[in-house]
């Protein structure tokens, strides 16, 4: 198994096609995490579109992923994500299966391999503890876990049944010993970072939380402010 | 049915995921174009990986195509292209149903309307007459056809039956006579960009020719000297 | 243009992946439709799932359509639908393209090419006129218009204006003048029959209509007897 | 986990799109299985296509499955396959993603879930010893590994490296201990089944092997024959 050259705990921001993170947008969001991760010491990456995967890179000294690559080697494949594009425009890692761009289990296999030969860190969803116990089998750095009773239902990870997050963990930690473990969804405050982290993953994976904050920066703060080892807490408050 | 901005004859070079024309090498390529253009006053552009998209843009001065583009409006779609990232990154259109990423006939024209909402010109890949003729209805400002005796055959358009290219523009031209034609296989040589343009095409879509070639700024010197009217190529002659 | 053998007008039932018309409940559905084609004259056919065609086509006598089939030749296909098998399983016919199960534009160019070399009548469904008259292109026998303003809007056909279907049908025509027109949305009863009829098409695809009726034998008396000539119609009133 | 009511050592016939097991021949072929599994007491069973499910399931007894499902509940999915159709049309069990038919990890999951709702058998394919690992914990009925080295290499399982099967069934028991393995690729002859077993699967999974075969039944006593336990097959030699 290999392991992550990310220092948990993480807070990755996923900008997906959101008009708030495009573009320039996006370079400003993202100097708002570099910014934040600066003054906390707290590892924060951000995830925007292919097409601005270059600019974010060479304008924040953030870690940035990627959204998708497909499995391919260089070639006649117009209109694919080629890894070496992503790395070339300054991505060191990637997103792999989210919700909203589903792959065949051999595609994920495939991506984690052509990740890995490329030294790109992969992040791969799972929005079942099924299919995160059998992602947990193919290698990836990090797995996102996004329990259906949490994903656009509204409901916060502090507020929800601990075992929504504890049975996930577990199933993963019997397969699969060093993939770090985000949470992946029903994050929108400090305090469902907090919660996350406490029930034993490394890290979240946040979009709207943050995107569609009406104070991005304000909502990073939060986020990462809820990160920081107990102790540094403890002087803070 | 719309007018192309794009002033024909055109040799648009689809970069696909070539480590040839990638990152750096994108750019180098997009440059060669550019001083082509400028010598011959022909109208090159080219058609980068997503990625490169914006640098491409940045560093020369050629009309830019991205490789695809999905049909979604800004929101919640990870992994996807939006319309409005490649035109901020500097597009001014895209390719749509290449053989290498095949649509939907649903998808086609949604894109399509996607384009045209943000005014960025849609050039249609069609592998059949038939398939010519079903894009001619949906109002694209390009399509480049494929005729399948030409794809991967090896043959040049200029050693191939008359017909073969005569066919498909007469089909396209019963429904649809604005839209321009582009020869989109066959073309490794200046002598198969004259035949694709005497027999009734406005321009030709090239990959490997151009970007395979050992030699990348004589192959497009070639290609695009024979786009120039009769009249200036016989006084440079 | 190939010429279908069926006669309109035509009334075909599309079973999808219902209940009350899979396995038993279709054989009786198809039955009802049987007994009121012996009864009324008019042209009725059905769309049962793959898993049912053969034994529809055995129990009752009404021309039976396969719900969707791929464009493949024999040979290792696991979990396909080979042309062969369902036209061996008594289809006389096929959809294509339904808004539930979309096709590129290639498949289903292919698919008509296929199913024309075992003679199984094609009807290619188009949500919209844009993509009617692309399809008219590709030479299928029967082309089934969703204009949108009817899909899942519960507007009627005959409470709609008539340029939503007359507009589709004038566009079909202006490009092929063999293939017969069916209505594919907003038909719930004899009335809309009777103006999809008049608008120009040759015919109705229909689906909850019939399969969800309280009594499905009344729905089909209902809408098959909106189909007969004007003069039968007067005798009867 | 669940326990499959198939008794092992399973031999599995996927009949695909094959010409040779299309309508009438699939019932002949079907035929041939039962009244080898007569014979012998060998558990056999066949995967014909969607639209022989009900015509073979009526004339030969043995287990029947189905090629693919939707894992769909009825509704409105005009082309696909729902799993109370293959049921009520007698089949046993299913086949999920074969390396023909791909599925995503949430489809193969959720494919699975419907299955045991239906209390259908679930052989969910797998090519590499890092999927089959995943796919055990998704909790199937039975995996059949597809080594990639035996898979269209026209390597036999009996001459190939016993650690391309042992270390794909070693990875599977660390996961689930109660789902049967068949053997999936690499099987031509009784030998190949007899190391197959030899090495730690419960049965095989054979298509070509056994449907092209220039004598279908002589093919499957070859199979057969080599399930039997040791003892019985001494005294018979």
């Amino acid at each position: 198994m290999s392991r992550s050259r990310i220092s948990p705990p993480l807070v990755l921001v996923n900008f997906k096609c959101y008009l708030e993170a495009t573009g320039s947008k996006a370079v400003q969001l993202a100097k708002y995490a570099q910014q934040v991760a600066d003054k906390t010491g707290v590892t924060l990456a951000v995830a925007p579109q292919t097409a601005d995967l270059r600019l974010v890179s060479q304008q924040a000294s953030v870690p940035v992923f990627a959204q998708h690559i497909d499995p391919i080697t260089p070639g006649s494949y117009t209109g694919h994500v080629l890894a070496e594009s992503v790395l070339e425009a300054g991505a060191s890692g990637i997103l792999v299966n989210h919700s909203e761009c589903r792959l065949g289990i051999s595609v994920i296999e495939d991506t984690i391999t052509r990740a890995k030969d490329l030294k790109l860190e992969t992040v791969v969803c799972a929005n079942t503890s099924g299919i995160a116990a059998a992602v947990a089998s193919l290698g990836p750095d990090m797995i996102a876990v996004e329990p259906p009773e949490l994903i656009g239902s509204g409901v916060a990870v502090s507020k929800a049944k601990p075992e929504v997050i504890t049975d996930t963990v577990s199933r993963i930690r019997r397969i699969n010993s060093d993939v770090l473990i985000l949470c992946g969804a029903g994050i929108t405050s400090g305090e469902d970072v907090r919660e996350a982290l406490r029930l034993g993953t490394q890290g979240v994976l946040v979009a709207s939380g943050i995107v569609k904050a009406k104070n991005q920066l304000a909502a990073i703060e939060d986020l990462a402010g809820a990160c920081r080892p107990i102790g540094k807490q403890t002087n803070l408050t």
